[in-house]
């Protein structure tokens, strides 16, 4: 194959692929927390439109994509599947590596491929207003690029901790008109409770979705989007894989064998790997490894278990790895992968055995950022590096000779270059959770 | 045509087009300051490979890529041409717009195509240290990540003024191992004369060439590198215009007829317009643009003459236009513009009346910015938006209904948003620089 395959646009997929009947064990339904019984869909129109709440409880496995949103992904989709030859020559890799490269959109990564979706279904369904909460920034900045273009107003929560590493993701979000609020904030509830307890909180996503959905809730023109988790995400995320596979057929390279992606709400991770479910079910001897962060290890060390997604108690009772909603994660540098909980389509594909989850210190994950850096190139993004790591360390192994590794470059770096200073500086530190700290915030669990 | 054409790897330009053959009125060489003689080129072998010193004269007007640099060109080229739908749309365009975007290098910029080619010729030639300046940011990133990739040791003195708006552009230097220092600096005699006489000096491109030129001057193993100006440089980025000539076939889309490209020292408006130089002089109808920044207006309002590239006069005495080279350019925030010389090849083409320049203010042209991030998404470097403005005004001309236009995206902005900061905080101020000012840098423009 040659260093890079394009697609042209002709062959950009016009349908999604919803993974959720192809799951075998299925997904259970979200629950009403008041009654602890399947939640009524009505429930959700206080924040979200009508066709995303369809495609969130969807049966059908293909939904087709918008001519309005196909148009606008195409400012910087298909996006490029490259291969990491140089990287390979640097470690010495057994395997062939691929990235396929999402750090191309205008936001920096795979998260325009949803806000895009998002925001033309509000717009359609007369709303003149998102809210929502970013981590890393990089859903905010996706979200506000994405109201911009369809002239909806845009206001995003942002985690403190990242609102203060990141000043040049809130200039960037300026520049697409969205207003930013570091989150614990007094302008909800939510917040002010939070800031009442604890008034230094860096902050978390559980916290800031309690304040995006607080305010959507209370405005009839205002509604709430939710850059990862939740099964239209994945949806709309499944374009990632969807290219990557018509990629390797037009590269002359097989089909992977491992695919690896970071996992913080799983949309990145689910995007390019459910669309290998039905070969996998059918027999391909294809791995799938999510990488999460030992800081928030909600796959590797958290329950499978009915909780809610924000640290308020404000949303539906979702069926995932969790860590416990009232789980504040050490502020670590890879902002976006700081959530207690995990998509129920991922949770459920780790549940059934068909995703192996890993947890990575994010020291090693800067030095696999620097060796990808060095190699290819490209400045990745943190949460992306423990996918590169995750890479590495499959690459090196013998029992992967000759094998085929695609990992998805969900982001890149340059609004993170405080955290590779710090990096560099030696002042970046691992944190080990002890056992009673993440037993304690389980006991938070909803009991049903 | 659709939103965008990319070209395969194995469409790729092979060779370089060299114009130099091309200029109707000739180039006129490069003269040894001592004796107002035209250079031996034997006193350019202490700071520049043999390899680049015979593009730097050559006659040929088609030179070889190395496969070894095209292999690393590869992992970001052939670069996307993009139709500016959305900005058309936004402005009601009278023309169709179109961008090489030049911004999907890992270093953000048209930069490393330059880069690339020279350290390659280094390291062929047993050189272990390459020293260069920068000013953006742009020019030492591209360099330094070219030296990671071949191995070679990076020096880079950035302006200070870029450096203290550009932190992040030291981190990512630092991340593909490059060293950096703020100049003026006390580490060269060149920057310890201006310190001594303005302590507060902002630097300049011309400061910051002369530390570096004569750090490279005291050391065998060390070189010097130019990141535009020069003709080997202008050389290196003609795969822009070549790329983009292919792209509009495989479109379906008539060749532009008006090219833009902002002109710092030429060097990515000189690679994308010369390849349609022979057109032009076969009777094309078709237009150059060079936009410069009123504050720093060298086409515009400099001389055509011979001066030095440098503050000290440690360089040869090229043929260009100039503001003088004791010149330093208000501190606006288009750092990669702020530099007293232009290109030779530019500078004859202006002479021989074929490139129309052009002076706009920074206001005006992050306005542009502005919408070009609204509308399509990507927010440019400030050195592009000066292409951009210049485009705006070309677009909405009735004379050009139905005319395409071609612009140089030649880098983005993420490692700029300071300047947008003030620019949204009403903070950026325009220069007019009085004639007697410029009357008075002119003073020093050598006798001969």
């Amino acid at each position: 194959m040659s260093k890079k395959v394009f697609l042209q646009e002709s062959e950009m997929p016009t349908q999604w692929y919803n993974v959720i009947p192809d799951i075998p064990g299925g997904l259970e339904p979200p629950l009403d927390p008041a009654t602890g019984k399947p939640l009524d869909p009505k429930m959700l129109q206080a924040i979200f439109p009508d066709p995303l709440i369809e495609q969130e409880m969807s049966d059908k496995s293909w939904i087709d994509i918008p001519d309005e949103v196909n148009e606008i992904l195409k400012i910087w989709r298909p996006s490029p599947l490259v291969r990491a030859t140089r990287l390979e020559q640097m470690i010495g890799s057994k395997a062939r590596i691929y990235y396929k490269n999402e750090a191309v959109s205008p936001a920096g990564s795979h998260k325009p491929n949803s806000a895009v979706a998002q925001v033309y279904y509000n717009k359609i369904c007369g709303i003149k207003k998102i809210v929502t909460e970013t981590g890393a920034g990089q859903w905010g900045s996706s979200l506000s690029m994405a109201c911009c273009f369809f002239g909806l107003e845009c206001l995003v929560y942002m985690v403190k901790c990242s609102y203060e590493q990141k000043p040049f993701r809130r200039s960037m979000m300026q520049a697409w008109k969205g207003e930013v609020i570091p989150s614990p904030s007094d302008t909800t509830e939510s917040g002010r409770d939070v800031l009442k307890n604890d008034p230094d909180c860096p902050g978390s996503l559980g916290i800031a979705i309690s304040e995006a959905v607080e305010i959507a809730a209370q405005n009839s023109d205002t509604n709430y989007a939710l850059g990862s988790v939740l099964n239209h995400v994945l949806l709309h995320q499944t374009v990632i894989g969807l290219e990557a596979k018509k990629q390797f057929v037009i590269g002359n390279e097989k089909q992977p064998d491992i695919i690896v992606g970071c996992c913080g709400g799983g949309s990145n991770f689910g995007g390019i790997v459910v669309p290998y479910l039905r070969d996998k079910l059918d027999g391909a001897d294809i791995r799938f490894i999510g990488v999460e962060p030992s800081a928030c290890p909600t796959l590797t060390r958290g329950h499978f278990a009915y909780d809610f997604g924000d640290l308020a108690g404000l949303t539906p009772l979702l069926k995932m790895h969790t860590l416990g909603s009232k789980f504040v994660p050490p502020g670590i540098h890879a902002g976006g992968l700081r959530y207690h909980g995990m998509s129920p389509i991922v949770s459920a594909l780790v549940r059934d055995g068909l995703v192996e989850p890993v947890a990575l210190h994010q020291k090693e994950c800067f030095e696999a950022a620097t060796i990808f850096a060095r190699s290819e190139g490209i400045i990745p993004a943190p949460e992306s590096s423990h996918a590169i790591r995750a890479t590495i360390i499959e690459a090196l192994k013998d029992e992967n000779k000759d094998k085929v590794i695609l990992f998805n470059l969900s982001g890149h770096g340059h609004f993170d270059m405080t955290s590779y200073d710090k990096y560099y500086a030696g002042e970046l530190h691992d944190y080990n959770l002890p056992e009673h700290e993440l037993a304690k915030a389980a006991e938070h669990l909803p009991k049903l």
